[in-house]
Formats: C-alpha cells, sequence, structure tokens
C-alpha cells in the first residue's frame, strides 16, 4: 500500500542542534550552572507555560503580537518570552516560605512569535541568575551579578568584559532638563548611540523636541567611559541633582565591592542603557574580549520592585543575563571552545568474524571501569564500520578477532595519529583514561 | 497610587519544583545523562512546538482533545506530546547525513492537555534512549536499551528490575486463534491483567467476543513468567505459530546478548503488553526492587518502523524511557537518594561590624579554590542571618569579625554538629573540601 509521505520539517525559527552540537551546547550549559552553584545560586525551572493574566500582567495587551497564546477549556496561556515574570510570579507566590536575598538561576527556552531571521529565534535559550531582596537589597548584590560574568566566561576558557552604567544617573541628568516624561525615549534614543553614532543620536532627540543645549549635555554624557575615578571626575562635573548623586554614590559602592571580590575586567560606560525600562539604577552589558564589534553577549541590572502586579511587597532585585543561544553561535563559529573531561565515547569496538559476544562483554567491562565507548553490533563490511568509526569522530577503535580473543591482546588504533598496538585490558584502560 | 494586585498563579498540573528540590533534580538527570554518554548515546533537543501537520501524521486527529494545539499568522502548531514524533521526524529530515545505527536520547518537557490528577501532570519530563538502524537493527540493540536501566539506577544508588516479552509472540497465538484483526483490543485487554486479576480479564476477553477455549490460552499466556530457560519450555508447549517462533527466537537471542553484557537484574514476564501499539516485538517494563507495586518507572520495547509517515525508508528502532517525573516522586517521598559531591554552598560567610570587604575576599578566594560559597551580605541582626544558614541547611557558617580579620584565624562552624573552631584559610580549605 502507497501512501502519502507528509514531508518532514521543523518549525522555521525554532532551534535545533545535530547531537554533536548538542553535546557541545550541553557542555556549555554545565559549565556556567557550575559558576552559578559555586556562587550559591540554586535552579528554578518554571512551566514553560504561564496564565495570560499572569504573563500579561505588565504589559496589558502589547505584547500579544509577539506572543504565543492559546486558549484550551477555560484555560487562556502564553508560552513564556522571558524567565522575569516567571520568577516575579513564583516569588510572590512563595513570598512567606521564601529566605531573602533569594538567588536563583533558570536556563531553558523562551518563545518570541517574532518574524525569524538570521541570529534571530522564535525559540531560543535564556540564562538568567537573580538576586532579590526584601524590602531592601545591598548593593553587593550588584557586583556580585557583575562578577559572575568573569567565572563564567572563564570557566569556557574565554575572557570577557563588563561595562557599567547607572540609569539613576541618567534620570538625574534628565531631571536637571526637565524632560521626566520623555525619559523612555530619551533612554531608548541613547539605546542607539552606539550603533548610530552621535550625528544620527541628535536627530532622534531632537525628534523627540530636545533643543540643543540638551543635546549636548546627552551627547556629552553617554562619551563618558573608563575607569571609576575617570567616570567619576568627569561626571560630578555635569550635574548637582539630587538622584544623579545618589546614581552615583550607588556607582562608588558597587566599585569598592568589586575592588573587594578582586575583579578586574570592567569599566563604566555611559552608553550603556537596556533596553528595557524596568531596569532602575545600575546596568550593564557583557562583550567578548578582543570582539566588542560581535555586540553584547549579555547583560543586567537593578529594579526597584520585582512583583509589584502581583503583591504588595516590595522586591528589588539585581539579574544578570547570558545570550547563550548568541554566544553559542559565536563560539562554535569561531571554535573557541575545548572540551576538558569529554564524556563521549573514547572508544569503537569492531567484532571481527564470530567475535561479538566477546565485544560486548569487553564493553561492559570498559564501562563499568568508566570509560564511554560502544560495540559497532550491526552486520556492516570492516570497511563501512571504519566508516562510521571515521565519521563520528571517535578517537580510538579497538579491534577483536579471534586472534585477540585467544592472546587476550587487544588492536587498538589511536583514530588520529593512525598508530595502532596489541594491548592487554589494563593498557586499554590506560590508554583510554 | 494603588493598583489592584493579580493573584500570583501557576496553571494547574504544570510540574514546578522548589529550587532545593529542583537542585535534586538536575542531580537526577545529570547521573542519567553521564549513563547515557557512557554508552555512546547523544543528546538531541528538538523544539517544543512542531507543525500540527507532523505531529498528528500517525494519529489523523485523534488525539486533538489531548494536545495543546494553536494557530499562529499561517502557522498551525502543537506542543509535543512525546519524543517519538519529533525523532521520527529529526532522523527522517536528516537521514542523509546520519551514521546509523544512530543513538541519541532526549530529556524533556512533553504536554499533555488531560484533566490534572494525582500523579498526573499536563506537563511533566520525559527522558528517552532509542537507537535507530537503517533498514535493519541487530538484536543486540534491544539488549543495550534493556542495559542500560542497571546503569542508570545503580548509579542513583537504587535497584531494578527488567521484565522482558514480546509482542511477536503475542501476535503468533493470536493468530493461532485467528483474531489477527482484533490483536490491538486484546493487547489493550491483557495489559490490564497485573491491575484487574484474570477474572476480570476474562470478562474484557469475552466482551471482545473470544469464546471460552481462546481466553483460556491467553489468560494461560499471560501468567508464563521467570528465567529465559523456564519460559522458552513453557512458551514451546503453547504453539507452532511461524511468528510465534520467531518472537521467541528473537527473545532468545537477546538472552545471549545480556548474558554476554553480564546483567542479570531481568525476567520474562507475558503480562508485560505495553500500551502502544507502535511497538511490533521485544517490550520491556522496569520496576524499582522491592516496589513493584508502585508500578512502572519506565519502559520500551522494539518498532519496526519509526518514520513511515515520512519517509519510504525504512527505519526500524528500539526505545527505552524513564518515568522521570514519577520516578524523582518515588525518590524524594521515600528519601531514596544520597547527593554525592554536592554542588551547593558549602559555606555561609557572616561579617560582624565593618568586615563586609574581608568576607568578600574570603568568598572570592575560597570560589577560586574551587568551594561553593556565599556571603551572608544584607543587613541583618546575627540572629536572623543564623537562621537564614539553618533554614539553607548549608554545612558549615565561617563568622569573621575584628579579631578575625587581625589573627587572620577564622571561626568556622558546623551547623550539624554544631562544632565550632579557629582555623586559617588553609585549615578552612581542607574542612570545606
Amino acid at each position: 500500500m502507497e501512501e502519502k509521505k507528509i514531508t518532514p520539517r521543523k518549525l522555521a525559527g525554532f532551534w535545533e542542534l545535530d547531537p554533536e552540537k548538542e553535546y557541545v551546547f550541553e557542555y556549555i550549559l554545565d559549565k556556567i550552572k557550575d559558576v552559578f552553584y559555586k556562587h550559591g545560586f540554586l535552579p528554578l525551572d518554571t512551566p514553560v507555560m504561564e496564565l495570560s493574566e499572569i504573563l500579561l500582567a505588565k504589559s496589558g495587551g502589547d505584547l500579544d503580537k509577539e506572543i504565543y497564546r492559546f486558549e484550551k477549556g477555560s484555560t487562556d496561556a502564553c508560552l513564556r518570552y522571558d524567565f522575569t515574570v516567571p520568577l516575579a510570579r513564583y516569588v510572590a507566590m512563595k513570598e512567606g516560605e521564601l529566605s531573602f536575598p533569594f538567588k536563583r538561576f533558570q536556563i531553558g527556552k523562551v518563545y518570541r512569535g517574532e518574524r525569524p531571521q538570521k541570529g534571530r529565534y522564535r525559540e531560543f535559550y535564556q540564562c538568567d541568575a537573580d538576586i532579590i531582596g526584601f524590602e531592601k537589597l545591598s548593593l553587593v548584590a550588584d557586583a556580585e551579578c557583575i562578577s559572575l560574568y568573569e567565572d563564567v566566561f572563564s570557566s569556557l576558557g574565554l575572557k570577557c568584559n563588563v561595562e557599567i552604567s547607572s540609569r539613576k544617573i541618567l534620570f538625574g541628568i534628565i531631571n536637571d532638563l526637565k524632560q521626566d516624561d520623555k525619559f523612555n525615549s530619551i533612554a531608548s534614543a541613547l539605546d542607539k548611540y552606539e550603533k548610530i553614532g552621535s550625528e544620527e543620536t541628535d536627530v532622534l532627540l531632537k525628534d523627540i523636541g530636545l533643543n540643543e543645549k540638551e543635546r549636548k549635555i546627552l551627547l556629552k554624557y553617554i562619551k563618558i567611559n573608563g575607569k571609576f575615578v575617570a567616570i567619576k571626575s568627569q561626571l560630578q562635573k555635569l550635574s548637582k541633582n539630587e538622584i544623579f548623586l545618589q546614581g552615583l554614590a550607588e556607582l562608588e559602592q558597587i566599585e569598592n565591592h568589586l575592588n573587594s571580590i578582586g575583579i578586574e575586567n570592567y569599566i563604566y560606560n555611559m552608553a550603556i542603557i537596556r533596553g528595557h525600562n524596568y531596569y532602575t539604577s545600575c546596568v550593564f552589558e557583557v562583550f567578548l574580549d578582543g570582539m566588542r564589534n560581535l555586540g553584547a553577549m549579555g547583560g543586567g541590572g537593578r529594579y526597584e520592585n520585582l512583583a509589584e502586579y502581583f503583591t504588595d511587597k516590595k522586591l528589588p532585585g539585581v539579574g544578570m543575563s547570558i545570550g547563550i543561544s548568541r554566544l553559542f553561535d559565536v563560539i562554535t563559529q569561531n571554535d573557541l571552545i575545548k572540551i576538558e573531561e569529554d564524556k563521549r565515547s573514547k572508544a569503537s569496538i569492531i567484532p571481527l568474524g564470530d567475535n561479538l559476544s566477546h565485544c560486548l562483554k569487553l564493553c561492559a567491562k570498559l564501562r563499568k571501569d568508566s570509560v564511554s565507548c560502544e560495540v559497532l553490533f550491526e552486520e556492516k563490511s570492516f570497511k563501512s564500520k571504519l566508516k562510521d568509526a571515521n565519521r563520528s569522530n571517535v578517537p580510538f577503535i579497538i579491534i577483536i578477532g579471534d586472534d585477540e580473543v585467544s592472546t587476550k591482546k587487544y588492536t587498538i588504533k589511536n583514530m588520529k595519529t593512525g598508530e595502532q598496538s596489541q594491548a592487554s585490558y589494563e593498557e586499554i584502560l590506560n590508554i583510554l583514561r
């Protein structure tokens, strides 16, 4: 009976890696998790779906277009588009049971119903770590989140630089200009500065309705960057605004904490604005060392109140995120990663003649001795088994024929060097370990 | 401004663990993954959504009620309800690039729109490992999948028993009775035998339209269980049917492979049927040793053709799955797991007086030396910090006051024994490692 076949295809813009690449991706995730654990964070894994009422609480209905939303029975639900709203929902639900500051990380997939483009996915991985306080939260939390980056990147054998700024300082300046009501549109224009440059940013600010003097101050402001001592003296000349000075004092405290922690891979850069308007004070972005042109590989900042839509309790927080889908693309395209302690198969065992049973025994023994390996058990020619082994990038093959069984000396071949030798079980174990 | 708050709540039937429990869950997943790697499997991570055309190819529209389906723009998509269809889609798409036998595992969430009940989730974790052949697949694959269970469970410090059967043998018997067209309903009735017993199974078979003689044969059949030699001789008396004998010969080969691999934790039990009709030959289920009454913790079997809806190529496979959401419930409710190499925080560092900076330095140093730890930096009374440390189950606290800073001897307290001592950095490192 001939049936019509359905062409197998994946949804466009959805993340899917071939197993060899997926292994590398999981390796990266494990390294990142280990750093979070080392810093005292624990994992949270919220559902992929949330009630629409919850997920859209903040935005009214604005996000609808970008969101996967559906109804089932009486349930109106959406796929999560970030981890912040689920975190807010979780903390608000469990507030009475949690110890604060509450430190959690979450790694998983999020969904955006946008048109897929190069480097833009509809389903992609997000990786967040947040520290949530109850009513107050020490500025050590900001320094802690910033310092996570160095550990995360160095665990992957990479160097990174963090650039720090403050939306409170920016707010102070805009407050000086008496343009508080235009804060969001000004911030959004300044956020484009690094991409479009001075002149075009000036045009955007003009469009918002700022006069030349105001625009000059803002453009002078976002060009300030450097070590703390340097930016402090430049900033102090700009304003005496109360909120401005508060923001600067906060940065100074964070600077002191970063010094205590002992990290050095950061500067201050007032051009770092961050898109999200829920950030209220310190904000930061992270770049791969020597590859700033690739854009930020993550960022974060402080927010005043995590869960205001769900609870009266004030829950200030700081969060850092890593754009791991993007980071993975960059890492693999530039071959930047070295796998230590590879968990993949170390050896393919190939039976010659009637020695399958002996191969299965040897394989089981090696696995008991913690060696990853497998028998190429399918009946194929020796040549096509060699081809399979080559294709799988397995570092060694072990060949077992009648001679090997009788002498208990196995033929082991290094697939990279081509080197081949006869070895006892103990010798094989030493080679594979 | 007083705003109305939205009550924070999670979708009913969706899996969410508190971070301390989530840590244990991830620990279990990591152990399981390590076993899959040791056996030469690599991970696959398919999208949470698939095109409805793909996901419902097999079932027509039957599954609609149980499925989360939605339309967005011109896209008609569903949330996956298992990993088998996504695997079939993937292998059919990549068939020309893959080496066969293709071995992959997948661990992740799946979705069923059923009414949530105790122990039944709408979103829950699935954990599958499959071996897919091209046109043919050696019976070593069945033995390999069965043998995974022992390694998985023993890596968690647990003992398990696998029970093996064959749908081909059952088909042979039903073929003898000339009831081929009723195979699915007979299999489904027999599948209930272990729950409802002989008499009620007999009633079900009667309802299907089988006469007394036929029912007797089937009831005799499903009561056969034991070691291979024993079941072989009992089964041989039941039939000379060709398919029956083929099924038995296959089990005998699998038995031989299992002997070569050297596992012993299994028996044969003809009452194992497995619900899914896509299984065509060997099937199996796994039980916790001494806790068979809790039901199967996983199962699997051989299927003739993985991707018949998507490709003309015949792709036979064997799969094993572990019900990890269920297994986790059982493990935690019965306190069955011991965490080795705990990655959680080993010490909370508590500053007394003005010594926060010193604490941050010490903490950074310990982390560099691979110790997970954290500073309780929030301004609180010493008493409430102690309470926080107690609540977090951290094994040690380190207290740093002026004396500690000047003598460089820190106060370290074992939170379980209450033991307290003064220790140098090196001594602390030894204690915490």
